[in-house]
C-alpha cells in the first residue's frame, strides 16, 4: 500500500510541474477541455453512475439523492467547470509590492499550493468542481471520494484525463483513486514530502481520522452550528425573515442557521412570532424561552452544540449582547454568526467579540458562501484559522513567494 | 501529563481572548511593559543564565555562546521588544472589501490565529521575542525552549509575566513551560481544541518529531540550501561579491549561500576568480568545475543537498537556466534561490520557475529576512507552503474573517 501512495503521490508532484508552468491561458484551455469531455463522456459517466445506485442498496432517501447523476445535473456539473474556466486566474498575480530604503524592489506573488489532496463522500460533483478549482489555481491533485460513488468518480476521472490530453497536459495532474479504502488515504497521509495540503470534507468521522493521522497539513471542513442572534433594538420583522431563511430556505447544509439567541428584553415580544413563522421547525427551547412559548421542546446541552441539519432549531433567551457572545464561544462551531440589530455599536461589538470566520450583520447565515461572496466558485468552507479561514476559492489554493529585485546589493 | 497538557492549553485558550479583544494601544502597552520587566529583572535573568551555562559542560563553544546573556545582549532582547511594540498592530485590519450586486457589504478583516506555540533550542532571546510578536498579533503563547536554556526562559518569562500584570492582562497569554520534556510536547500537540499554530524551530530531528505526532497545524522552519545562479550574462564582478556575501557574511544562518551554479559558457572566466575570491571557502565541486579549477574538493551526491552553515559551499556547472532550475528543484530546500543576470527575460522565467519562499534578482540571498524585507521582525522563515511561506511577521500570526453588513437580505 506504501508503494502504491508513494507513486500516486510522485506523480502527483511531478504533474503539478507543468501545471503551475503553464500560462493562465493554458490553464483555462484545459479547464474547458475538462468541461467538454464531461460532456463528451455523458453515456459512460451516466452508466457508472446507474451501477453505482445499483450496488447503494442500505443507503437512505436522501443520499441516494446526492449520489445520483442525470443528463441535466451532469450538465449543471459542465457548466460550473466552464464557470471556474471564467474566473481570474490567480498565478502569478502580485499581491503586494513595497521598495526598501536599500533600494531593493521587493513583492509578493501568488503560487501554486503544489499538490492538493481532497477527500469528499458521496456527491459525484466534487470530483469534477475540486479538479476544475485546483486547475485554476495551478495546483495538481489528488482526488479521493467514497465508495458508494467510486464508478461515478472514475468515470469522471476518465473525461477529466481526456480534457487534459487534449491540451496536452499530464493525466497525472488530475489523479481520480479507484481505490476508496482507508489504507491507501492512511498511506498518503504520510507523503508530507509530496503532498502540500489535505481537505478533507463530510462527517465528522472522516475528518477526525484524517486530522489524526496525517503528516501533510489539514484544512478542516467541519460541521457549521451557526446562530443568529437577535439584539435588543432589532428590527423584529426582518429578524424573523432572516431566522426563517437561515434555518428553512435549505436546512440541510452547513450555513443554515442552528442556534436563535434572543435578547431578553424583547424574548416576550419576539418569541411567540418566531414560534408562528417556525411553525414547520421543531423549536428546542431553554427554560426561559420556553416560558414564553410552552410548546417547545426543552433543549438539552447538546442541543444548544447541535448541526441538525433539519428542520429543528434550538432557541435561548441570553441578557445582552456579552452573553450572546459568551454563548456562542462555548456552542459554537467557529462557521458563521449573524446579529439582527439597529444598533451600530452593537453590531461593532458583535463583529469584534465574534472569531468565527463569517459574521453577518442584518442579513441571512446562508450568504457564508464562495459564490455568494463573490469567489467565484468553492472548495468548501474552512473552519480551520490556518491559511483560509471561511469559504475558500482559486484563491486560496494559492501561497506568496517574496520576489526581491536588487541591483548588486550585499549585507553589512 | 495529559492532565498538565490539558491544563496549559485551556489556560492559553481563556488568555487568548481578553488578547485578542484589548485594543491596539493596550497590546502596545502589554509588549512595552514586557521590555521595561525584562530590564528590571535583568540580576534574576542574568543569574538564571550562569546556572543554565554552568550545567551546560557538555555544549561547543558555538552552542555555548548561542545560550550566553550578559547585560548587554539583555539590553538588545529589550530593545528587540520595544521594536515590536512600534510596529503596527494587525488586529481588526480591513484587508479587502468590496460589495456584491445584492447590496451585501463584504470585507476580510485580521483577527488573531488564537493560541500560538513555539518549540525552539538554546536561544533564549527566542523567549523574549516570540512573546512580544505574539502579543502584537493578539496571539497567547505556549512557549517551550530547549533543556539547556531552561532556568533562562523561566526567568524570562517572570519578567513578561510581571509586565502582563502590570498592564492588567492574564499570566495565562504567555506560558513559558518550566518542563522540557518531550513527553509534555508531546501531549501539549495533541491539544488541537485550543492550540490552533505549532512553530518548530531547530533542529530536523526536532522538527520531524513535532510534525509527526502533531494533531496541530505546523509551520515548519526547516533547513536552507540556498542557491546562487550565475547565468551566462551575468556581470561576474557582481556575481562574486553577491556569492562572496552570501557565503562568508555570516554561513551560520539559514539564508547563507550552500550551492553555487555556474552557467556552462562563463564557467571558465568566473570559476577561477570564484576561487580566488572565496579562498577561505572549502568549494566541493563537481566534475565540470574541477575541470575548471583543480582544487576544488570532489563534491557528493549530499554535498549537493547539504546545509554546511559553515564556510564550505557546493559548486556545480549547469548548461543554461532550465538546468540551473531542474538542478534546484531537485537539490533545494524551498527557502531561497539568487539568480544574477543582466537579462530581465531570464530573470523573469527564472522566477516563474523557481517555487522557494524567496527568489532574488541580483543581490544577497542574505536579504532573505523579515527585518530586512521591511516585516519589522519575525517569528522564523517558514519552508512550508500553507499560510505562511518566507519570513513570517506578526500579520502572518494573523488569519481573516469575513464581516458581511446588509440591511435584511435573504437567499432566494
Amino acid at each position: 500500500m506504501n508503494d502504491r501512495a508513494e507513486a500516486i503521490a510522485r506523480a502527483a508532484r511531478r504533474g503539478s510541474r507543468p501545471l503551475a508552468r503553464a500560462t493562465a491561458g493554458q490553464r483555462t484551455a484545459a479547464i474547458e477541455a475538462v468541461a467538454r469531455q464531461l460532456r463528451a463522456h455523458a453515456d459512460e459517466i451516466l452508466a457508472a453512475n446507474a451501477a453505482d445506485l445499483a450496488r447503494a442498496t442500505d443507503l437512505d432517501a436522501p443520499m441516494r439523492d446526492r449520489l445520483l447523476l442525470d443528463r441535466e445535473r451532469l450538465d449543471k456539473v459542465a457548466r460550473a467547470v466552464e464557470e471556474v474556466a471564467a474566473l481570474p486566474d490567480p498565478v502569478g498575480q502580485t499581491v503586494k509590492a513595497w521598495t526598501r530604503p536599500n533600494g531593493l524592489r521587493v513583492s509578493r506573488r501568488r503560487i501554486p499550493l503544489g499538490v492538493v489532496m481532497i477527500i469528499y463522500e458521496s456527491r459525484p460533483n466534487v470530483t469534477a468542481d475540486a479538479a476544475a478549482l485546483c486547475l485554476r489555481s495551478g495546483n495538481a491533485c489528488i482526488l479521493r471520494g467514497g465508495g458508494e460513488s467510486l464508478r461515478s468518480n472514475v468515470a469522471i476521472g476518465s473525461a477529466i484525463a481526456a480534457g487534459l490530453r487534449e491540451v496536452g497536459l499530464s493525466m497525472e495532474a488530475v489523479q481520480v483513486l479507484d481505490d476508496p479504502s482507508r489504507d491507501l488515504m492512511a498511506a498518503l497521509l504520510l507523503r508530507d514530502e509530496e503532498i502540500d495540503l489535505v481537505i478533507p470534507r463530510g462527517g465528522e468521522g472522516l475528518i477526525r481520522f484524517v486530522a489524526e493521522r496525517s503528516r501533510i497539513p489539514v484544512i478542516k471542513h467541519y460541521r457549521g452550528n451557526c446562530h443568529v442572534f437577535v439584539e435588543r433594538t432589532a428590527d423584529l420583522q426582518r429578524a424573523l425573515d432572516i431566522c426563517e431563511n437561515g434555518k428553512v430556505q435549505r436546512p440541510g447544509v452547513c450555513n443554515a442557521v442552528e442556534s436563535i439567541l434572543v435578547d431578553a428584553p424583547i424574548a416576550a415580544a419576539f418569541l411567540p412570532r418566531l414560534a408562528a413563522r417556525l411553525s414547520k421547525v421543531e423549536l428546542r427551547g431553554d427554560v426561559l424561552a420556553r416560558s414564553f412559548v410552552p410548546t417547545m421542546t426543552p433543549a438539552t446541552d447538546e442541543d444548544l452544540s447541535a448541526e441538525y441539519l433539519d428542520l429543528v432549531c434550538s432557541v435561548s433567551v441570553v441578557d445582552g449582547l456579552d452573553a450572546a457572545v459568551a454563548h456562542i464561544e462555548r456552542y459554537g462551531s467557529d462557521h458563521t454568526e449573524a446579529i439582527v440589530t439597529t444598533d451600530e455599536a452593537a453590531a461593532e461589538r458583535f463583529i469584534a467579540g465574534i472569531d468565527s470566520s463569517t459574521v453577518v450583520v442584518n442579513a441571512s447565515t446562508r450568504f457564508a458562501d464562495g459564490g455568494e461572496l463573490g469567489l467565484g466558485a468553492e472548495i468548501g468552507i474552512s473552519t480551520t484559522r490556518l491559511h483560509a479561514y471561511g469559504p475558500m476559492g482559486a484563491e486560496e489554493l494559492t501561497t506568496t513567494q517574496f520576489v526581491i529585485h536588487g541591483d548588486g546589493q550585499v549585507r553589512r
